[in-house]
């Protein structure tokens, strides 16, 4: 299985592949699309380009994105909203199978606790994977949203095998 | 000048063509993508193939999107701002020209006060369109974008000249 992790952001979107097989998980690729300063419709283009280029080249079996919830800022939710949908539609329009993960899922399964913080993720993103490299901040997110999905599958087998 | 105004929203987004020639406004066509009851990312895909059909159609010059503040609900500006993006995604990815406005400046343009209710747009919508029929809520709102454009379009054009 090869999955696609996204970590959707207006600023920044991190993308990373992983494959897993027989419980091995291997590191494949990780990029940021990188959105600062630039108008929005311009910013959800590139999103849309950019996950597209990931999925023409890989050919994910799965994609699997970080959702976010807020408490707060209507607005930031408004902005995140849009570099989500630009994301998830450049994966829905190549026929890719989509899952979701919270944040909180995500650093649970990478980390162990749900308020992990960003160093933390990164770190052990790199000792999961056996990285020689620290990926960034939104590189780690989006591998820690493969990993997620990769661990919640594997579980999944595991209960229906039971 | 050929217009495509979207209301973009998770329920339902709202499609309307309008042509403009030395002032006049001509309406082409208009219509509704019925999303509701589908899971989000289909939702997501649906929009983005939708919008893209009426621009393959109508090859508009101008995309005039509704822009929605939220003053209370983060989550629902979340699932409007995926909505927008797929919509505003779609545009891009067709080498169109975006533009926003406010539902403030939209309701202002066509009914004259930015406190107007739904069923007013419609009935102004239908007025200085001469239609033979009131347009869906969605589709008055989507017209109601182009319109808001094109009236913006040639007071920009006369301030020019003047």
């Amino acid at each position: 299985m090869r999955v696609l992790g996204i970590d959707p952001g207006s600023q920044n979107t991190g993308l990373g592949i992983i494959d897993e097989d027989r419980g091995e998980m291997q590191y494949v690729d990780c990029r940021t699309i990188k959105l600062a300063g630039r108008p929005m419709p311009i910013r959800l283009g590139m999103i849309y380009e950019g996950v597209g280029l990931m999925i023409d080249e890989y050919s994910p079996d799965v994609v699997s994105v970080e959702e976010v919830f807020f408490a707060k800022n209507p607005n930031s939710a408004l902005v995140l909203g849009q570099a989500r949908g630009g994301a998830i539609c450049s994966a829905v329009t190549r026929k890719c199978e989509i899952v979701e993960y919270t944040a909180l899922q995500i650093k649970q399964a990478v980390v162990g606790t749900g308020s992990a913080k960003k160093e933390q993720v990164q770190h052990m993103v790199r000792v999961i994977l056996g990285l020689r490299f620290t990926p960034g901040s939104d590189e780690a997110d989006a591998l820690g949203a493969a990993i997620c999905h990769i661990h919640t599958h594997q579980v999944q087998t595991r209960l229906k095998q039971a």
